[in-house]
């Protein structure tokens, strides 16, 4: 292991006591009893649900399974095996027909236009059960992702508290098996599940190991990309990434307003979300 | 004209050229030459529409029109009259099939899972034809519902930028009339258009002249509730609105992340949506 690698490393319960506090904060101080989860059959809603689940206890927690017609079937019975061993009450809401509903009148001619119209497909159905059972709803994103902008815009990104969303997709592994994560969701090549043998990895063009050492050494230590170069990481690799960085921020923060008056939302009137709570 | 209304008059020429100046700004430093609105037949949209046309020109302002079934059919054609008069091309997407591909498997209890299903529906469509045209999706939310969160989350209030966010709902009045608003548009009463003979007033409990008057005074005045009574506004009204204003802070935020290592995004990971533009 070199010593980035060894930085990476976290104390593995102490994350679980943190995440599960947060968690239990989130939902009660909101008035809320209960959390959704969407589980997609891959690692992050695993860890997620695992969370959520120890956090509030099973009564409590909700799986939402919502599959489109291109998804892997073995990401639908993973997700199933996975609430069945958690003990978790789950349902299956098949979004192609809701998507299909659109592209079938209005064909896509990317991919990646279905893809996001899946993302913001489940966004919906979330916050719908989310009204139906008074349940918030919790985001599966970690930071690697969120950082890169591998995500879609008010889609899967789009979640009252992100329980993940500050550790990378490797700290997201070394966490599930923490928490007895079955081994076949861990073993699985991490992929947005919209085509197949779509992977992760493929799609960024580097290896998660390499990609969160990159964004630790940038982002956390604030080192300059010489100096992440020092440390043995291509330098067109870590130049593309902080690239990817910058270009998506506007997926991280809320629409720019125009100011016009003395207070604006966003600009000079700004709470953090619990405010009042 | 009392005097909390003056103080709500605001120079419209000058409010014109600044909210121009931001839309031509936002667009083209983020690489784009076209926006697209959502417009719905109301005020809001109509005016954000003729502020992108004016800004961008027509060539490169695109409406959508996307009723539902249960819409009122003189929305659709009134937004149509607008877009022709503007000399702005548009598109009608009817939302019903997608919509209700879902509903039709689980049935609402309550009218407002549709509206706010329908809400995100839109959201979607608008990036869906935001990635076929290369064109930023403007919001259409203005500042009296964006501070008492009468919008839904990730759906009419998620946009690349908001034109009129910062403009209460009698300004934006105002300004439509500057902007030579069809007449019939600035007629209708503010409504969601979810339901028949559904009110923004009758829904908030308040009109928009007394609900604008008192934001404007516990915002962008920060005075406290007594001061704002003493001013001749109901003290339940003002009391009601600051818990609607800090209850829905949520709706203006992104997801809460957990913290876990040295920058943690929306903590202290923080820039602005136009970084490094």
């Amino acid at each position: 292991m070199n010593s980035t690698a060894q930085l990476l490393t976290l104390d593995q319960r102490l994350v679980e006591q943190v995440l599960c506090a947060f968690i239990a904060d989130q939902v009660h101080k909101n008035g809320f009893q209960n959390a959704v989860v969407g589980v997609s059959g891959g690692l992050d809603s695993a860890v997620v649900l695992a969370l959520v689940q120890r956090a509030l206890g099973a009564p409590h927690t909700f799986a939402l399974l919502m599959p489109y017609r291109l998804s892997a079937p073995e990401s639908l019975e993973l997700g199933q095996t996975l609430c069945n061993e958690l003990g978790v009450a789950h349902e299956t809401i098949d979004i192609s027909p809701s998507v299909d509903a659109y592209f079938d009148r209005f064909p896509a001619t990317e991919k990646l236009q279905i893809g996001n119209k899946c993302a913001r497909e489940r966004m919906a159905v979330l916050y719908d059960f989310s009204s139906r059972r008074h349940a918030l709803v919790a985001g599966t994103s970690n930071k690697s992702e969120l950082l890169v902008g591998y995500s879609t815009l008010w889609g899967d990104s789009a979640a009252a508290f992100m329980p993940i969303g500050d550790l990378y997709k490797t700290q997201v592994f070394a966490l599930a098996r923490q928490l007895n994560i079955p081994a076949a969701i861990i073993a699985r090549q991490p992929s947005a599940d919209l085509w197949q043998n779509q992977t992760d990895e493929g799609e960024l063009g580097i290896t998660y190991k390499a990609l969160d050492e990159i964004l630790f050494l940038l982002i956390d230590r604030r080192l300059p990309p010489e100096q992440v170069a020092a440390q043995g990481h291509d330098a067109a690799a870590i130049e593309r990434i902080s690239r990817m960085i910058r270009n998506s921020q506007y997926k991280r923060t809320m629409p720019a307003v125009a100011k016009l008056q003395a207070r604006t939302i966003g600009i000079d009137f700004r709470y953090p979300r619990d405010w009042g709570k």
